[in-house]
């Protein structure tokens, strides 16, 4: 094996001696080299407040397959990047974390040190439950008062309908699921193992999906209040869960007190939390007359919203009811309008008012695009990972980019995503994620924006949701079980409320086994190092197999997916992760054993396979 | 050829309606496809306010080979950036600056527009002549008042002689070339055909190379002071070129009035310009006590370097000085240090502050690494390039990097840099900045601060320099002529000083030949739309050949260089550029002509071999 492909570095704890250093710390940074290497020299290269230096480094340590060496960094500042410099007899090498150059690349890849601890460590710790509220779980304790909105009537619906779509019932159909509900389901949370709620919005507002809030100070009558908000927190915090609530700060609705009086009257102080023109037209979110947009060049507004220590964002973090993160709705969007772009500069005050509340607040945006500029550690902790967990394996799947569908000529089928380009996808985005942001992203399949996976007939074949589950928990960050997904919950492919029908209580019309593959891969998650912060590695095999490992020192992960139409054999050289000859692996859905033919794994995949796979590794 | 070879678009006006748009304007921008493509149907991907928006495009035109697709682009933001979205019947391609990919890629390499008139458009219409004021010419108008300084004693040097290494003499050897020297040499820079000076420190300092400034408001005496200044931007004006003057503000002189204040009383308010601690220490710039580090924590600093209309960055734009642009020194260092970054902020700040004293001033930094972080539109104009001009091409000639050299192991023998390396890194660089900032970098082969390229016995080979030098006037950006380079200048490559050698006046050892190559280049540079503002192409041959092209709709300007050992045979298909069949290329250097065959260039370069050509074309 070429020498080149038995390099690695990272920035783990097999390879960094602090993955959370403090300014002014010293870490030791190691790489790993295979033993027949022809290098006569290892270097650190570094910037010190933007000056390239070069440190030497030092083998330190020789194993049967490696050999390590090891180099001190001061940081010195916050944002610390290094890569490595790999001399032979005549040829230098450049190592970052999208590869290896005979040239010095450009610096988007280098490895990054965050000097700063306020990254929530308990995230990918575990398994997030992504609840819309009104239709999770009912307890009984509220009603719907009847209200016009918008020109449609709010309705109480029976839980076992379905719901319109919004074109037809506004976003009025209340199943009047609630807080209370919620809380009377933790047990079934529990046994599911997730270990963190995201709820969408629950703040004061008209509609069923609240992005339209008309008070964030109150918790919507119809799902119990401040009170009911209250207990569930304390219930979850007893059960060892945590709580994420979502909020649009981008927009309120038309409802919200500041705008009803920003628009009653033009020299109030809350005018100026709107874009107003001279005729009274306001801007709003996709030009939706109900949902106008917030101003940030209103400092008032940023100190209601956030900077006050009872502004909208602390008041939450604070007694009684000690939420653990902020989901930011349209997150790209917020606080940007044209000339106005303040998105940055916003989400930098944010995170610096929440965190000095509570250090270990999760702070995340909706992003469906590339998000790295919200990711240098003074915005967000991560982002709901649509651009490098969704898209891509849905896209291996052979689904269409949802916001491009329409876009597309009647006769276009979609090929199935190849193999690399998924790899690509996934490798360009989280290679350019400082650690540990990578292990703070919000990685999903399945969201109430976007049609269930598994309603969709023409792409859906059950076992192999099984492995494509598999691949998406494995990848850095925590994974969002979109609630119902794990029964694989009926739905409509045709409208968005299709993938908010109401939770099935009835067991018996449960998928079980589709549960179970879902408590399973919670309680890995849960119990694994090498899932929770390991290092993330793909094979290339062809065009239709991905291969992807996550791995300490100790043990590596490795999920295989296939979409082929075919039987593929499949032929990986194990050597780079450090395995010993001929040793055995264990398929974790089946409990077969496979034995290693020297450090080779051969295993023929059937005709859309998958695997799950763990080895034990020696350094 | 294959489809995706044929594609072609970047922010140049033959495809983009205006490249230096307001906000409000609808850009129209196009795509070439070549004629038999797959593509049904063409999208122009953006984010308007941070959200994907897909916009469609219409086949517009259709040529001999190609067919041109047309969309319009609403620029409602500054910071304006897109990609096409190509669709076949079964396939999605996304088309970058970096190339054509089947899955979304991460969004560096997207076009960029930026909506902003303030970016110089003369930077890339010349050739800038780069001067270290103590060498060039001698006026005989000033006269040196012996001192000593830290240790040495500046004495005056007799023109022939050759300084002594910093070490030994303390940069104290004075040449005594001034500005009025510079004034009289006007017509020799007339005549060599360069647009515009580029002027290392001048303000009044100790040492030769006055990084070590005592005073910002004073040209130094031994220069011929502020007055001569004014005489030397009058005559420059009058004979249509431009000034730069060379500005360290990360820190001063320990001479500095500013230091001396401060060291002298901690009350006072020059103290907190600094970085002093408790016990009277200061931090210096590479812990060198001569030159105490600035610190932008301070406002009033901020003020006095940059913000009042009377600051030291303002005062030498306007009456009597007027110069045309700044280079700062140590630009990535600048406003650094450990918790406190504001590098980005000041320059921010900076860029605001003196675009609003002149629109077209030219604002650079000295940056030897990647350095896109200050290239969004809002610092710096530009870079020295040597990340992407002087870097890679000294490689190519076999050159270890400077700064790295002395960490090599005694054994090493760099290999010759590979044409392939060479290509992805200057490409890489590119593919990132912003247009118009693509023609606003300063590329150069030499400098101050680096021994001369064509000193190096081993490296240096008269009849390759020509073709080095021709890549490197070919790239996006001015090229800045180091003063002597034109003569091939004596120099010594053991020492700094080396480099800075006092210019030769006896013509009789001037190399007149390499003078010509010089003077064709930046005539070239000055008259060819190409190369002002072309778009920039390699074509890929081999490990030890690079092609490189710049082209218009109706000319391409091509540089072949080799650095193989053999003669090798090129044969390059130009179909891409839109080259019509069996036309004739026309070598710069030779006057020969070459006839394609068909849209195939074939040629034979001799071992070392370079060649320059052009050819017209078709759209």
């Amino acid at each position: 094996m070429d020498w080149k492909e038995l390099i690695f570095s990272d920035v783990t704890r097999d390879y960094v001696s602090s993955i959370t250093p403090h300014i002014g710390d010293t870490v030791f940074i190691r790489i790993r080299l295979g033993k027949n290497h022809p290098v006569q020299k290892v270097l650190l290269w570094t910037l010190v407040n933007g000056d390239g230096h070069w440190l030497e480094m030092k083998p330190v340590q020789q194993t049967k397959h490696f050999e390590y060496y090891q180099g001190a960094l001061r940081i010195n500042e916050p944002y610390k990047q290094y890569r490595f410099v790999l001399i032979t007899r005549d040829e230098i090498w450049y190592y970052t974390r999208s590869g290896i150059y005979d040239y010095p690349p450009t610096e988007d890849h280098d490895f990054v040190l965050l000097a700063q601890d306020d990254i929530p460590d308990w995230v990918s710790r575990g398994t997030f439950y992504h609840i819309f509220p009104d239709r999770f779980a009912r307890s009984g304790h509220t009603s719907l008062k009847p209200y016009t909105y918008n020109g449609f009537q709010a309705r109480e619906m029976p839980w076992e309908a379905k719901p319109l779509p919004y074109n037809e019932a506004g976003c009025l159909d209340f199943y009047m699921g609630d807080l209370d509900g919620i809380r009377q389901k933790i047990p079934y949370l529990k046994d599911l193992g997730v270990t963190a709620l995201y709820l969408n919005p629950i703040f004061e507002a008209p509609s069923t999906h609240r992005y339209d809030c008309s008070d964030y100070t109150r918790v919507d009558e119809k799902l119990g209040g401040n009170t009911a908000l209250i207990r569930l927190s304390e219930a979850l915090h007893e059960a060892d869960m945590k709580l994420m609530l979502d909020i649009s700060i981008n927009h309120t609705g038309k409802n919200h007190h500041w705008f009803q009086r920003a628009q009653a009257d033009p020299t109030s102080e809350e005018r100026e939390y709107y874009y107003f023109d001279k005729q009274g037209n306001y801007v709003s979110w996709y030009n939706i007359p109900i949902l106008p947009q917030l101003n940030y060049c209103s400092q008032k507004l940023r100190d209601k919203m956030y900077r006050l220590t009872d502004s909208v964002l602390q008041m939450y973090l604070k007694p009684p009811y000690f939420i653990d993160g902020w989901r930011f709705d349209v997150g790209n969007q917020t606080a940007r309008h044209d000339e106005d772009q303040m998105g940055h500069e916003v989400f930098q005050e944010i995170r610096q008012a929440l965190k000095s509340v509570r250090r270990d607040i999760y702070l995340i945006g909706e992003h469906w695009e590339d998000n790295i500029s919200y990711h240098l550690g003074n915005e967000w902790d991560g982002a709901m990972n649509y651009f490098a967990s969704l898209r891509p394996l849905r896209f291996f799947a052979g689904e269409t980019d949802h916001f491009l569908k329409p876009k597309l000529p009647p006769t276009f089928e979609r090929k199935r995503g190849n193999a690399r380009a998924i790899a690509s996808q996934i490798i360009q985005h989280y290679s350019r994620l400082p650690n540990p942001l990578m292990h703070t992203q919000f990685n999903l399949l399945d969201s109430h924006d976007i049609v269930r996976f598994h309603n969709q007939k023409n792409l859906f074949n059950k076992s192999w949701y099984r492995g494509m589950l598999s691949i998406a928990f494995l990848l850095p960050g925590t994974f969002s079980i979109y609630y119902g997904d794990e029964i694989l919950l009926d739905g409509d492919t045709s409208a968005i409320e299709g993938c908010r029908y109401p939770m099935q209580w009835d067991e018996s019309r449960w998928d079980k086994e589709a549960r179970s593959w879902y408590q399973k891969l919670a309680k890995w998650k849960k119990s694994t190092l090498a899932l929770q912060e390991g290092s993330l590695r793909f094979f290339p095999v062809d065009e239709n197999v991905v291969v992807m490992a996550r791995f300490t020192m100790d043990e590596a992960w490795i999920g295989v997916l296939s979409n082929a139409e075919e039987t593929r054999e499949i032929v990986i050289d194990l050597t780079p992760l450090g395995v010993e000859e001929n040793s055995p692996l264990e398929s974790l859905w089946s409990g077969e054993r496979y034995m290693l033919q020297g450090h080779v794994w051969r295993t023929v995949l059937p005709p859309w396979g998958h695997d799950l796979v763990k080895i034990k590794l020696i350094p």
